[in-house]
């Protein structure tokens, strides 16, 4: 089994995620820049909800690039992350509407949380199916930045019952994080 | 006429389908863990559905693999059975919203059925273009699970007129049942 | 320029049009089967709707495959086909609501006209391009179908003002008689 | 990296993004040609964001096929177009329900604007990756149409404060200087 119609059904439902996000945020009532400010806080969660959609974008399609071969474990692990990645609109949507009150800060981080969870799950199905020693393997062995945010998370998750703007920063620096290339992939594919 | 276009537009609107349904749960106007609570029925419904289309995506996925070519019949058995998941978000919402009613219940089921109906319908077609022989006549002739999940589907609508809640639990147990992947479609393949 | 990335965008947007179109059908407040009635109306609009749609993705398809080249004027007579087609949803959503009255009809009928001139347009450009004596030039020479879907959509509309129901038995026939593959297409690519 | 994956996630976000506006435009209470008459500025909102559309999937599209290699910035610069994108819906609802009136005329423009930067970064991104003498380097160095837009957006963004429908004038005039195909580009594909 090839990585084509995974990938291809992964896109579809990423592109939809990333895009329905903005249905969220519909347009006010009134005509001025006044009818805007209310909006704000959701653009500001849309902005940062379409940069994690696009980092998951981003790692999928290093992890698949890497992939030869698909079984089932793996076709069931992508849906698991796709489920929670679904899950986003959502939370996305009650956190930005709430101007990031302290229970839907804390749902969003469960969110991120779970989405972690289910990509390093995906990780571990395929480097159970390519070998420690193929490329995936040897690239997330020493890959500590996905611990990281899962511990920065659940961070995250705590604090926003005391700070919830707290946890925002928290959750855009793991997102910082993330946005720059690890440029260890980018040397294994390379050999 | 090959499958790649019939597999993107499947996908794509499989892809659709998956995170539309995840928009009949509109952020709560409360921002309060408590304020989640009337959405769980609608979650777990959600959960449900989103297992059932990617069962069917699945398993789409493995029928046209052992295809080889496409006539005009196959690509309406496709479209029927693309109409008939596309109903999922409706009866989703419906039974989320009504909190597992009897008659929200019994349409839910009814779209079940409809849909393997439609998807053996489409293996019909497929083995009849294929021949007896071909990989996908091997396979589905042996097959029990279609015609076993055909029988507990009607079960659980008639069930859901009495008891709504058993009728859940059989269309999980039937969604477990096709969870693990089939071995004689992946030994005839490889084979 | 290919064919490949005209294809993929168009069955992604004709993916999301058929689907998007079932958002319309929304669930019922009540919970009994008694509530699913007003919405019947919406459906059947929906059944025809799909079925329009599932053709148009269909002769789209063939008409693809016969395309050696694509250039700036077939990209852009091509979006104009997607443009109304995307009116699909609007025109069900509106025809559907209001139980087939007579200007909903016409509407549905005049966007129904106007996706049909699109592909008629559509044709034009793909044969001056491929030249007279192409595939796509003997075919769509000999095709009828789309002049007398033409004028039957035309009668469909003047029909509405008197006798809606009768409007929407004519887009039925036409869209039956788009339902049985072209035997000349299907040859003249065989051959 | 190729440009395969790239291209697909784009293609989908774009085609969400073009089918989604016209969800903006929900069918009218009443039944009658009159109840559309409301409805004509969002029509009309509608059609020239969805030329919009096109022409960035067509730039795109051209842009992406001069492309031999994709980096992690380009990844990024690509996101960055499609986020200023997906704004559109929301642009394009809030002008058309308000029936152009001064500030949502501003925005729409500002987002014109914005996505014009992004896809003038993404061009940069493209040549420093592919070098100066590449194809892209040569047709973009020569390209004053990118310059052009960005300076009549800001017109059209000033201009709006006071004479909105001036501004539409000018965003439709933008659109049409890039419906014309760029022969240049075209050209130097060929050589």
């Amino acid at each position: 089994m090839t990585t084509g119609r995974l990938e291809a059904f992964s896109d579809g439902v990423l592109a939809i995620i990333i895009t329905i996000m903005v249905l969220g945020m519909s347009a006010p009532e009134g005509y001025t820049f006044e009818a805007l400010k209310p909006i704000l806080p959701v653009f500001l969660t849309y902005v940062l909800s379409f940069i994690y959609v696009g980092i998951y974008w981003n790692n999928h399609h290093h992890l698949l690039q890497a992939v030869n071969k698909v079984n089932g474990k793996i076709l069931w692990a992508n849906l698991n992350l796709l489920f929670w990645l679904s899950l986003f609109p959502f939370a996305t949507d009650w956190m930005g509407k709430n101007h990031f009150e302290d229970n839907p800060t804390a749902i969003y981080g469960a969110v991120l949380f779970m989405a972690a969870i289910a990509f390093k799950i995906m990780v571990y199905c395929v480097i159970q199916n390519e070998g420690e020693n193929s490329n995936v393997g040897k690239v997330y062995s020493k890959d500590k930045r996905m611990n990281i945010s899962l511990f920065l998370y659940l961070a995250g998750i705590v604090v926003s019952f005391f700070l919830p703007i707290l946890s925002l920063v928290i959750y855009l620096g793991v997102a910082l994080m993330w946005i720059v290339p690890d440029p260890r992939i980018e040397k294994t594919l390379k050999e």
